[in-house]
């Protein structure tokens, strides 16, 4: 019996790692849930799989929560309750599927506790990815990534040798907004934005996935996970979503994972590692589907994945500054304040400002992060 | 250094094998060569990579290239030449290049003297998938695929636990006929069937290809590599050839191996494996083939295939007869004597009469064998 606590469990991914738990429920037994304000749902959650501690965000959701818990549920709240969940149970793996950069000092304290990593949480790495990758080699602990790309990235390294891998390729839908030109950028509405192709997923990242932001983190995720240079990782378009991502050997033979787009297919896969389980998904027909259809990535068309490399290779405080200006630029298009465009002017805006420093502590990628976020709001 | 036999080395594969031996000099040392009757290509072979054995067709072949071989190369002749490459000498690995049912003697002759086996002979499975499988077993020698599509399935399986393969699917690129109606194949040349739009190889697998009867004996070839059922072994079309196949999972997670079409990537897999190394192939560019198609295997437009997983499933010496009455209908097609259609009327025929028996070891199958030549020569 594999022990879990799911850090964001109301979200997306989140929710589907408990659909994936409940599924195979007699391997896995829930021991912590931490959630920010979807009290009812928590309490659902909590109902069903009985963790032995709950977070939420604040004392006064956690208060609203106490009496409809399972009796000797404890509940926390805060950081220090989201800490709590992630360090302070007796789980195996945590699955690290909060939103935002308060996922980072929970995600330490889940290495230093020893617990496998099961990582959805992209601002772990992109803010702090030599920190958390140094700490989880020094406490010899896995971390397992829950993106699409990243799981397929890592489920074709499977059985091979890290020194002969010659390129790592994102596969990207190229998002809502992906047949249009720049021009017809113009005026989108939220609720176009909103619309992804392929993936049902939450409102940032598909925000994300339009601006190719998200493709940019994923990018900046891939280098830490696997230790490749910039140079060895590509983008590809491919609307369909069906190669999840792939990588070329040195003898130019290239491994590639496939599936339909179904988070609960990478959530399985971490929580089974090194086996594979079934899910409660579709199976792949190709013969159906008729055709993959593939373009080269257009860094003119989607500036932020260009900014996402050049943040990348400056390091330092560069990545963490581009991650908490995105997320307060996708913040005020989604409230109404700015246009979609403007996404990427303030993104461009506030990196180019800032002057990267070296990240030897959380508390430096903190500062660095306020400081963006300031910046962000007020361009 | 590893050492090297090549049985077949003026064929397409044994010339791509040592073209990849070259490649890579400080690694291989080529010890034993085996070729037909192309003399003069064997002596180039010989001079260029200096064997200590190699072995010829007939006595008049060898005595053609005796003065011609380096000084202190030993010449040898028929089948108990080709044995002698195959299990004579202190190679590590024997590549079986060789064409037809005279390959499977000498491939068991290796098993039996400790070799390593890069297999690229696929009556050796066909016939006698059994009596390989397990001498390969009880000598614990690993048999290594050549063919492009087990090597990718071989390749997906790395680092996997064999119980969760779901299913194993071979790609096809439907041949020199794919785009041709039934009605559209009376009366096709040879010079039209021998014009695949993928792979370079000999004749007789292209027109196996057009037939698509080369998918069936892979089929059947997959069933014993990967010990897995004739249900869990699918066939799709996939034009391209770029996807060499594929392999699901029980979580529905499906690894494929992809890849420009050139055999010279499997060649150096099954040469270095399980390490990889740099092959003089062109690196995959799927935005620069922008589409991909696959459509469902027709068993009515192809019923060879159809036939091939009925002897598949038969078993015992049903393959044997498939894969006999197959070469001597396609030697027939080559020479003018029947039609492309004949071919598959011939294979109905002979596989139709024949009372399948158990194979226990080499002499029934060549009896099966003969029996299914004579009849095939008759129909």
């Amino acid at each position: 019996m594999k022990k879990i606590s799911v850090l964001g469990s109301t979200g997306s991914v989140g929710t589907q790692t408990l659909d994936v738990v409940a599924h195979h429920s007699e391997e896995y037994k829930v021991v912590g849930l931490s959630a920010g304000s979807n009290v009812d749902l928590l309490i659902a959650q909590a109902r069903q799989f009985k963790p032995t501690i709950v977070s939420l965000a604040s004392k006064a959701d956690a208060d609203a929560a106490r009496t409809h818990l399972p009796l000797g549920t404890k509940v926390v709240y805060g950081e220090e309750g989201l800490i709590a969940v992630a360090a302070e149970t007796d789980a195996d793996l945590v699955v690290t599927a909060i939103m935002g950069s308060r996922g980072l000092p929970a995600t330490l304290a889940a290495i230093d506790a020893g617990k496998t990593i099961g990582l959805a949480n992209k601002e772990t790495l992109v803010t702090a990815g030599h920190i958390v990758m140094d700490r989880a080699k020094m406490r010899g602990v896995s971390i397992l990534p829950i993106d699409s790309e990243h799981s397929a990235v890592y489920q074709c390294l499977n059985g091979e040798d890290r020194k002969s891998v010659q390129q790592i390729t994102l596969t990207a839908s190229g998002g809502s907004f992906r047949d249009r030109t720049r021009a017809q950028l113009e005026g989108v509405t939220v609720a176009e934005a909103l619309n992804h192709p392929n993936w049902a997923m939450g409102a940032k990242i598909t925000i994300d996935s339009a601006t190719m932001v998200n493709k940019g983190l994923e990018v900046i995720e891939a280098k830490w996970l696997f230790d490749v240079t910039y140079d060895q990782i590509d983008v590809i378009i491919h609307p369909e979503s069906i190669i999840h991502s792939y990588v070329e050997f040195s003898d130019n033979s290239v491994i590639a994972q496939m599936g339909m787009p179904d988070m609960r297919v990478p959530i399985q896969y971490a929580l089974s590692y090194p086996q594979r389980k079934t899910t409660p998904t579709e199976r792949l027909n190709l013969a159906q589907i008729g055709k993959l259809h593939f373009r080269e990535m257009d860094f003119e068309r989607y500036p932020c994945l260009r900014l996402a490399f050049e943040c990348g290779r400056l390091g330092q405080s560069a990545p963490a500054v581009f991650n908490a200006a995105n997320e307060v630029a996708v913040a005020r298009f989604l409230k109404g304040e700015i246009t979609f465009l403007d996404i990427e002017r303030i993104l461009e805006t506030v990196v180019g400002q800032h002057s990267a420093v070296n990240i030897h502590d959380v508390e430096t990628i903190a500062e660095v992060d306020a400081w963006a976020r300031r910046m962000a709001e007020s361009v």
